[in-house]
């Protein structure tokens, strides 16, 4: 599948999120070389929660790497287990939602040349709110925002959503919904 | 801007592309944790060019960190210039293509859980081939695609195109060109 092959490979740096290895590689063209590759240790999910009303549920999120506030899908590590337990649980603690019907928008890669880094989208409907959202202050979550698909588009225009992860993931449910020609 | 606080912070790994950092920190909720912080070094441009015939043209990439070939917007790094410069830059070395119109649709960060890594996404219109791809060996590329939007799309959907930070550029470019409701 790749051309690349590793000669040798070192952990330089490791958490319970990320493990940062060094590997010595023979690139496609037959030359030498350094790679640091960061893995992420959880494989990410990635939830577009839409409202019978054709609202986007998006969540507004304090991030320490890039010191911002940022207004994202509900997401979270997979902890090994099934995506869609995953997603579940990402969008019950994050919003209180559960969803009657779920839909996995397939596998989706972030930051593929320096990270190792999977994810799923899923796209949950029939939303209900039998609770509170219990894990934001946790997850760092300080708001929830409702917003109908046109101004979600326009959020993305205009650059008030700017995480990769999850203007990707409104793309694959655009798509699905049919929002896209 | 953000609620976080960093008490020290140390470098745990650094090469030409990537710098490691490990951070102690006082959470939003006054908890004290460990951050890991992947700095990318140069800010990322992702090109997304159409034709005049509405075709968007990609590349694909063997890439090293997940090991799979990807098909991708044009993109690299910015080496501390101007966006435009680099987007000029990468276009010519991956595809071979200049563009008379450019329209700047943002900025963009990727996996903001775990990376300082700010990007911008370029449309890129008017496209000419002067020349020959000069650079496609050396990122790794193993193809170009022109692709009509539809089929596109249709490579999103169905998991053939994976890569978050091109699902993301493609939905930029697809909004400013009028392609979602």
């Amino acid at each position: 599948m790749t051309a690349w092959q590793t000669r040798t490979s070192t952990t330089v740096y490791e958490n319970a999120w990320i493990r940062v290895r060094e590997d010595a590689v023979t690139r496609p063209d037959g030359g030498e070389g350094v790679y640091g590759v960061v893995e992420l240790r959880h494989p990410a999910v990635f939830v577009v929660p839409v409202t019978d009303d054709d609202e986007v549920v998006l969540v507004e999120v304090d991030r320490y790497p890039t010191g911002r506030r940022s207004l994202e899908v509900p997401a979270g590590g997979s902890d090994g287990e099934d995506a869609l337990v995953a997603a579940r649980r990402e969008l019950a603690e994050e919003t209180g939602l559960l969803a009657d019907t779920w839909q996995d928008l397939g596998e989706v890669f972030s930051l593929n040349g320096v990270c190792d880094a999977p994810g799923r989208v899923l796209l949950a409907r029939g939303l209900r709110a039998p609770g509170d959202a219990t894990g934001q202050a946790e997850e760092g979550i300080v708001a929830t925002h409702r917003l109908p698909w046109p101004v979600v588009l326009e959020r993305v225009a205009d650059g008030t959503i700017t995480d990769n992860e999850s203007i990707a993931a409104l793309m694959r449910a655009a798509i699905a919904l049919g929002r896209v020609r």
